[in-house]
């Protein structure tokens, strides 16, 4: 939920974000690392206030404007958060985000008149004028730097909670003569996060904005409802997109490409004119050069298939070099781990592996050699040979009727 | 769908539950084996006041309150049926479960002056001013076992279709003086299933009831509309369930586990903190203990993998019993039936099976044991022992290059 | 989608399709190949009135009624087409389709008393009264040969465009003293698609028409939303459907059988009483005998299994001819192809396939034979016989205990 919301701040180039941390922090950590996110710590929970002038520390010489935003909040549009910086002005000291809900219920109240505020109440403290309108507040404001540190300073925690709350800086700029402009933003931009149920819902929206932007962008979904993409998922014009397809987050997929039906993709690079599925699984490290295909009941991960190669049926490549127009044959096995390490399995330019052949790494497979069908390789194979493991085929006649004449017997008995 | 009503009972604790059955009477005895169901056989169609006459014979020196629901009508939700068995008093012989469908159509109407029911009559039999009445009966009703037999055994089939209509008890006891009761419930508790629409509607209903029951009892959904639960299916909190997963019955999954995309459970136990799928497949007895791993085209039917043990691609684990911390490795096989019967295979704990083998059961694997990748392993392996099955690998120089040659000859041919 | 059209012409037993094809001209061509549809070529794009007029020349001697149809607008049932063409009558020249839009916007306008047309109106040549009404121009008409040719070879292009616009026949129509009649249909029926999303939209409602059809016709889709159907699948009643299964082109079940959830179907034909996944990936070319099985992670194409034969587990059927009776054993792969040419396996009634076998084909499995399992066969196998290829096991007494202490010294290195 937080790289959404990270995410959507990536269009307004914001010089830092600081994330403010408190329970949970390890999860939030995990989730951030290799993101250009400061963490600051909130060891005590007292209030919005309170959080926000944490990030004070990380922010020091930073003297432009600072969004607020709010971790379980995370589909507020970009150019909702722009339109809100921009709100600022000389004697506007404070932009806040309002909506209206379809239940205002006891979220706390915006008074204002046009787009100036008069009041921001608690719904707890709110006349029965007060609690009658439905302007709400979202939480979310835009501060300048220079106005926010000393206003946060100014907050008091003398109410029933002992918190200090965010929404008080406004009331502090209003009484100081500086004005504050609302913003309004639709429901569906500032669900929260506070049951599992209410996840679910920001997680539908979430999915139903990625459709319909893959579509506006040249992606075709045959069955929109049943595609789900991650926060980061990277679809080139001219790809479809066959239904029961799940992206998990770092998945590129280029021009031209088919994601087929039923099939699991994370962490992989998919080149032009690919086939994927149905039924295939990549996993993190997992890249398709051009022309590659990859088929049912296949796995990949940290591994390389050249142009045009393919593993078309029930086959496991894991830790592998493919080179270009090789072909891997159905229920093929890199065996790539011994219990403690992970080994490496190169297949050369135009390789061709019979089916249900297991590859002992660390091996290699020369250029254009072929693999036997049913071969366990352990030696490396020479470019253009054939190898092969094949013990002869016996036969003992008439055994399969014995053997049935005896268990019909026995079942007699 | 008799599943779904026989569980909604549960919360009410019934001393005896007997479902009537005529056409179709193999299907339900075969759904209600191993529940605590009597079976009362309605061997000619005649009604269902007729109908419910044949359980009398099951619940001989039975006094307290009868419910008659009915198997078509599966998602009446406990509280409600025990609100109609509370309404029952000293001089309320009978309560009857009414509801007010969108389009009341051809429904028998329940003519009531707030809860106290004045007439019930059928649409056909109606007055212009009843049929513009809106409360309709379900036909769901509770008597206390006393009244009950009298009531049906005075029932007559004087009318169009020569059956023994049900609600016409309610009629009797008001002409006796008694009082009957109506309580209202919602239109999707009702829902009667007369064609595979139907079916189907009730079946959605049903799963957006179990999504949002799972969702309020600490599981995470990512994509609710994408998970099909059965009647009994049982997980606990801080599970997460990914999309496109179907439990069918007999399903048990304890806390910390995730249930990845594209999986299918029947029958299967999962410990705590396990991870299934994606694309798995568990079937009847299959048991998972703490933290065990079952991932993508792996089938598992009657078999136990112990506590942090993995079978991790696209392998086939029956009639098996895995140790704990065992490694099952890509594309292994238990061959666990000749044709005739089936066999067990045990694998010890810490065993390593390398990729690609075939263990042909009954065959004991030793714990700590290898079976090197490739392997047809058909007699017992000693515990910390290597067995491998593994011809010398031969090479054909050149011998690739000259197919291609040849083969490429052929064709320009 | 111009399949879904052609598909909604057949219960009108049309004597002749013609498809005018302009831009896109080779992918209509390639989806409409074995079709019994004649192409037409519009070289220029000169409007839709000389499109229609480029069908003359393959009309030649057709002296019935025309219906003009779009190959964007696929959704128009049957029974409307019916209704359109049967509108013509001795002094109606022209049937046209209407609509009435949720939002008119800019559509043409039909300006008509009852279901007499008086005008036909571009949007951008209406007057302000004329731009109030509702009822919509689709462009879809009927018109019979006779009157269309001689009214399309008046068309003028004195228009800012510089087109031929068809709707400017009916006002030719109408000058000439004849009639034109606007039979209305449902916005649903005419969903055009100009995106993607618009696409996707019309693909949700053909998927929904399907779904309630097949219930209608008696199949069971236990999750209607989730299941995808194409044009042309045709399922008989007892047919139930589990969720999440797609059917590509070409596919026919049988009555009885069970398509289980996560199942891919293109091209296959099923039998009676036959199981099918969950999980399974049928090709085109497939074909299940009666009571046949083909279960999880297993992909056929260009296969026919026999009756009661099973396929349950892991495998690749390619290319394959199975008898009756029998048994493919879990991992089972049939090597049917050697880079260069596809080769034939064939399986005789009852043969048994032992567990993780490889059958390079060409080879040819005899009746009641049984090959031992992770044998790859190369030679015929005798009717009746045992084949197996079985090295002998090796045991290396305590190797795989010395072989962790040497690794788990290392690590401690």
């Amino acid at each position: 939920m937080v790289l959404h919301l990270v995410d959507s701040l990536a269009p307004l180039l914001p010089q830092a974000v600081v994330a403010v941390v408190g329970a949970g922090r390890e999860q939030v950590e995990a989730a951030l690392a290799g993101r250009d996110v400061v963490l600051a710590v909130q060891a005590e929970q007292l209030g919005t206030g309170h959080a926000t002038a944490r990030a004070e520390a990380a922010l020091t010489g930073f003297s432009g404007t600072v969004l607020i935003l709010f971790g379980d909040c995370p589909l507020v549009p970009s150019a909702t958060l722009a339109a809100l910086a921009d709100a600022l002005a000389d004697n506007v000291a404070v932009a806040v985000l309002g909506f209206r809900p379809a239940d205002p219920a006891r979220y706390g109240r915006i008074i204002a008149e046009g787009n100036q505020v008069a009041k921001m109440v608690e719904w707890k403290d709110a006349t029965e004028a007060e609690r009658a309108t439905t302007l709400c507040n979202t939480g979310l404001m835009a501060v300048r730097a220079a106005d926010l540190w000393p206003l946060l300073a100014r907050l008091d925690n003398a109410n029933a909670a002992g918190e200090y709350y965010l929404p008080d800086i406004v009331m502090l700029a209003l009484a100081d003569g500086r004005r504050a402009t609302v913003i309004e933003t639709d429901s569906d931009d500032v669900l929260g996060a506070n049951s599992r149920g209410e996840l679910a819902a920001i997680e539908a929206v979430f999915q139903a904005r990625s459709r319909t932007a893959m579509m506006a962008a040249g992606v075709s979904l045959t069955a929109p409802d049943t595609v789900f993409f991650a926060y980061d998922t990277a679809i080139e014009a001219d790809v479809t997109i066959e239904p029961f397809v799940v992206f998990g987050p770092g998945v590129r997929v280029a021009t031209g490409s088919r994601i087929r039906s039923h099939s699991h993709l994370e962490g992989a690079t998919i080149g032009p004119d690919c086939e994927v599925g149905p039924f295939a699984r990549l996993r993190p490290g997992t890249v398709l050069a051009a022309g590659a295909k990859v088929g049912n009941f296949v796995e990949m991960k940290k591994s390389v298939l050249g142009a045009h190669a393919k593993a078309n049926h029930l086959s496991y490549i894991g830790d592998a070099q493919v080179g270009a127009g090789a072909n891997i044959g159905a229920g093929t096995i890199t065996c790539n781990y011994d219990g403690f390490g992970k080994y490496q399995t190169v297949i050369g330019a135009g390789a061709f592996i019979g089916s249900n052949s297991a590859l002992v790494a660390p091996v290699n497979i020369g250029a254009g050699a072929i693999v036997g069908a049913g071969s366990t390789i352990t030696t490396d194979v020479s470019p253009d040979a054939l190898a092969m493991v094949r013990p002869a085929q016996q036969e003992k006649p008439g055994w399969a009727a014995r053997f049935r004449a005896a268990k019909t017997m026995r079942k007699a008995d």
